[in-house]
């Protein structure tokens, strides 16, 4: 925990999602596989406060995203949300978006990776937040699709028109953006979307695999090298240079560092302590 | 038309480009086919004040750029461009290039998508048209040439040293910008360059249709998703987050979103009203 | 050499690198085969120092970067710099990572463009080197790895988390960066890591042969195609379009746009001045 902890409680229980913890690795997991894990204002609001409170327990090195069922996230909710919006003045407008907004931010800027386990369905909110993923481990079953435009909504939600050009180029962005078109594994591993492709039903087992080798390595260096890529998609050359170096000279007086060098001296594997 | 419309008359006649217009679709077309398509001064000003005009004008809601004949688009005539500009001041030069760079500004910021049909040559300026365009129809013949360098000039104009290597990545922007060497369609397509191939000789129809299918669907919802696709390649993380929310609370507001749940909920298609 | 050269001498002999010139092409050899070019303390500050001079001496319109023996570059030596940090104070690893980030600045601000020939490990610093050129010709022999976190650090080192996204796309700069695995030639072309691929043993005559195309051209014009797309990566559209506004106003005032219109005129290849 956090020496950096105020007065607020953890959360005893998340009503809408799973969370299982082993030993640095962080499990969630929508689990409304009756609904194709589509997501309610709760399950928003779960994945905001979840991702803050992890992010301030310094136990978790690495958090996998998955979905129960026949697929990861169908999006909003077309009863819970987007009827609901239609009652909703301005002001409650523009709380839900921020809402939703928050959640993307929280998982480009945690400090730890994340990596999305992908099959079938991830369409609308759900291919946003595996886009805002560090990882996607997709089996041949996942299409994405980014499928505002068909709602009668801008296709930019949730940092989607930030997030997508810089994964896979203007072009591809703007038709996937604008079209709402399912875009099938093949394609999304042909335009860089994918981080890798595993074979079907294999995705949440290789994304543990993953997570595993992450908490248990040099956690710390992970964390950061995830920081400076957030931050230096905003910065220019000469200050990112400048924030490279700096994040160096502080890993270098860091115990993973030594440790390397003791190990290769020493023609071991190092023991990495994630600080 | 737009209520912000002061006192300046539409244009009667373009005399240095084709314009027809269909319910919502407008179509440009480049018609010099004698001399590929070479641009004038003439055309250069008559795209950006046409994309001006029809930018006031709320009807237009798609437009098609294409080129009559063997191929899209030459670039800037030999003769009339370069021969006429090296005898310019240093303040004529700057504003012939200014003129050529709001072209691309206009194709970019303009409140509908843009759709290039591409065959044959797309060199120098008209390669830079294509590229500022949300989407790139191509037919096999199609051939991209940033042949800038090869007249002694910048790989850098109109913006292409800005958004090539936000469509196709640093490395080969900087290939293709610097040596001015032809990009077939199979390479343009393996890069990201293209939105879609088709066969031969069917690329006006295929955008024609794109187009139609954009004019008739949700076109305050593509709007938008251009505008936050050409801003937020500009913008940090937050910022994007921030507009995305109050973008999508607008729209949600919008009759296009209700007249999409009412449709779902009645089990019949949407009739979009673009608005 | 150029007119605003102050007192301070060229460097006689460069100690830490091969450095050989030919009428306006430089080549720089890392040169120390029987540590895989391993780079130490002596040849970051000579990159450094030679980058800096080299480009007061307008002379040099085109750079070759290549490595002796097995590989291309094997990074930061474990012995001469790992080592040698673990005993250092925080400002004294502020001013080497300070330093190395120097080098990566040079190679993209230098006022000519640079050509990595790349055979064999190019790893740590040697993959961000080669990541900082703006030509990666590579044989099939080529691995890349990102090993940062490998040895406890940020793989945001040297600019790499800056550069590597605006190369390959987000995705696969997380998985490169944060995993450190080694990316062979046919990935690293499939992803656009590379300019071009050429045969085992070729690299080198490539990148001398493009060194000779580009020094004997517009070198002018491919100076500034290098210099807009280094600062445009960081500016808004608008301003990137003047930008290019002001570039090819000034460049229309040359002397090779002039000789190319000549050339054409009179229907012979131009003779290239390079300003």
């Amino acid at each position: 925990m956090s020496p950096f902890t105020g007065s607020a409680p953890p959360t005893d229980a998340w009503h809408h999602l799973r969370l299982t913890r082993d030993d640095g690795v962080a499990t969630v997991t929508l689990a409304r596989p009756d609904k194709l894990n589509a997501l309610t204002f709760g399950a928003y609001a779960d994945l905001r406060d979840l991702l803050a409170e992890l992010s301030r327990d310094r136990s978790v090195r690495a958090l996998v995203l998955g979905g129960e069922g026949r697929g990861f996230c169908s999006g909003g909710d077309v009863d819970e949300i987007i009827g609901a919006t239609l009652s909703m003045d301005t002001a409650q407008l523009l709380d839900f978006n921020r809402m939703t907004g928050q959640v993307v931010r929280a998982v480009r800027e945690c400090p730890f990776p994340v990596i999305a386990a992908l099959h079938g369905v991830a369409a609308g909110a759900g291919a946003v937040l595996a886009l805002a993923a560090d990882f996607r481990i997709a089996e041949p079953s996942t299409r994405f699709a980014f499928l505002f435009t068909r709602v009668g909504l801008s296709g930019g939600d949730m940092g989607a028109a930030y997030l997508l050009p810089r994964v896979v180029g203007l072009g591809h962005a703007t038709r996937l953006l604008m079209l709402g078109e399912p875009v099938r594994a093949p394609e999304a591993e042909r335009i860089g979307l994918l981080s890798e492709l595993v074979e079907e039903g294999g995705a949440g087992a290789r994304a543990a695999e993953l997570a595993r080798h992450l908490a248990d390595g040099p956690a710390l260096a992970y964390a950061q090298t995830k920081a400076l890529l957030t931050a230096e998609l905003d910065m220019p050359l000469a200050a990112a240079v400048e924030m490279d170096a700096a994040t160096q000279a502080l890993l270098m007086n860091g115990e993973d560092y030594a440790e390397f060098h003791a190990a290769f001296t020493e023609k071991r594997p190092p023991k990495w302590r994630g600080r």
